[in-house]
């Protein structure tokens, strides 16, 4: 085990009927609240009159800044900040999936600095403090809720990044599971195989080969999200799996696989977000094509690692590692079949003849993430495995 | 899935040479501390002298109260919250055990109050605020690293009794693996135990009975406790068995696995704090008679998760639910004496004409757990099967 500091200071407060508790524990930051969501979602559902009530019985003045979409783009961040510091809110309120919340996390740090917010994003500063940030959330799938991540694309330069800072984190997250029974078939199975993918970054890439604690805790989760989602994708409305799924996509990145197992990349992220930044594909959606295509590459570099996933996850107890390796990605790729989640990127609409620009965008995150060991010709070859 | 709020403030500073760290991280709470340990251990293994050098270098003053025991009593406590409020410390630094911990928490709890501290534990008082705790861990075993809880037995009315609330967190603890390298063959079982026990506590008594994510994150972690207490009496310097071992027994009672479980029922450790209270037995030893014994009776009652267990911990998959069950508990109970961890009242030393006498013991505790359906009968009965 590698040497770790563990220190997750975000309030779970999880379950039916805790939509109502966003007022009062916003209030304990402050009177004034900047409310950042999305499109028509939240108003439709009846969640955004929800937390409006319990804001305004709690006596927290709102400003909003609704409108923000999937694969969130930075000059909407720029204009969140804007808002948030011209109006002098003391808190922000996210209510919506991943996208909402890490906007909301890069206006709460942007709001409190004189610079521009993407400098945080390409490594020219760090996140020294923010905004209060309280959350209510209403997609499983990209452990925003409980960690310190933000993604957000710069549509101007096609660049799709992320970064990570303790301060971040927000200061309490509410996750009711009914708030999720409308996610439609397809949202819910792109974020099944978001958190999947958290898993396995850690998993497969994590730096120290010894980790037996931490491998059974995410080969569980794993198997736990195929089985939610299953089960949520026949009957969207059963509350034990949507809070199954809800609370496996919050493990899934909330530190605590990762405790213990020393630095670990993010490539399967890296290449996506190059997928997204260019044809603004659903952040799942890529994911799924780019999963098993990376694992094929990483079985050949770590077979028996691949091996024990498919072991231990799909029951795989026949063949030499790198027979069980492959038919382990195997498996997973069926079950994303499945699950209707495309696996190819033809299945995404994007043209294999684009390989090379894809890398070549993918190539400026692995820089800043320090993947050292993905050039442009790595990652075109693992490309040709989505393919 | 049940409601639950998670919201667990320890920051965990875990690995090789991260003792030196308790100075600043103190410091951070104030100028003057209390120093709790034990016995002569930590002056033998050099801890002792480490934690002094970092807390002189950081200029913290320090008082001391050395002398818990294991199974700490009342008394030492009380001495220590008249040496507390006498010295006017800002914090509180524990070097140790479980027992250590505990007590550091009682004092903690007890220096801001002015009533007696086992009004707490008998629930005519619950802690409303303490002053910051900062730990060392020296033994793999209780979990109060990363908890609200204690257990102190006061010794004049032999009575061992626990009790749990989120202001007695360790602001901060150190977990050093190499510090329990020291930690004898019997101890380092029982504190196997303790930490195997805490996870039966939730995966049995947990009100809801569909609770699939936290089921595989409990049974993985009986595997790997088990796994790496193996190693580590094969081994006892195994810098990865002591560090799985260590931290597979703070994640065994952090709050983590229990969170969904909605209500839960700790009736192996009332039965085991009974034995504990009236014979001074090491409380892990206690637990492994109580443990196999308890779960024949629980056999008794939901042969289905029983089986699950057997199943997934010890791959048994033939027969009933009953059988598959019954060979768990075996297996388990095969595993304690493997270890030398005793299974039998006998083994403990302790007449069985005194069952009446230790369930009337509990039964003091049950009730202020509110584990009702446990009365004088029942406890004799499971008592009976632990003989």
């Amino acid at each position: 085990m590698q040497n770790f500091v563990l220190h997750n200071t975000t309030k779970i407060i999880f379950g039916r009927d805790t939509v109502r508790q966003i007022g009062p524990e916003t209030a304990a930051f402050g009177k004034k609240a900047l409310l950042v969501y999305g499109k028509s979602n939240i108003k439709k559902s009846g969640m955004y009159d929800q937390v409006m009530t319990s804001l305004n019985e709690t006596g927290v003045t709102v400003v909003e800044h609704g409108g923000v979409k999937s694969n969130p783009v930075l000059s909407h961040v720029r204009t969140g900040i804007e808002c948030a510091k011209q109006n002098k809110v003391d808190v922000v309120v996210a209510v919506g999936g991943g996208s909402v919340l890490d906007s909301a996390k890069a206006i709460a740090a942007g709001a409190v600095v004189d610079h521009d917010v993407w400098k945080f994003f390409i490594g020219k500063k760090s996140v020294k403090n923010a905004l209060p940030l309280t959350t209510v959330l209403t997609l499983a799938a990209s452990g925003s809720e409980m960690n310190g991540g933000m993604v957000v694309t710069n549509e101007e330069t096609n660049q799709k990044y992320g970064v990570g800072n303790k301060n971040l984190n927000p200061r309490v997250s509410i996750l009711d599971p009914t708030a999720t029974f409308t996610v439609p078939p397809d949202y819910t199975a792109y974020g099944a195989v978001d958190a999947i993918a958290h898993i396995l970054e850690y998993y497969f890439t994590g730096q120290d080969p010894e980790t037996p604690v931490q491998d059974r805790f995410m080969e569980g989760l794993v198997i736990n999200i195929m089985e939610s989602c299953n089960r949520v994708l026949a009957d969207p409305k059963n509350f034990n799996a949507r809070a199954d799924l809800m609370w496996c996509a919050t493990l899934a990145l909330n530190g605590w696989t990762g405790a213990g197992l020393g630095m670990v990349g993010f490539p399967m992220h890296m290449i996506e977000h190059s997928l997204s930044a260019l044809y603004d594909v659903p952040h799942g959606a890529g994911l799924s094509v780019v999963v098993p295509g990376w694992m094929t590459y990483q079985a050949q570099q770590n077979p028996e690692k691949l091996a024990q996933f498919a072991e231990r996850v799909f029951n795989i107890t026949t063949g030499s590692p790198s027979d069980k390796a492959a038919e382990g990605v195997k498996s997973l790729k069926n079950w994303f079949d499945n699950i209707n989640s495309p696996t190819s990127l033809a299945m995404l609409g994007v043209p294999d003849l684009d390989i090379p620009v894809i890398a070549e965008n993918g190539l400026g995150l692995a820089k800043i993430w320090r993947l050292r060991e993905y050039n442009q010709e790595r990652i075109e070859s693992i490309l040709k495995l989505c393919a």
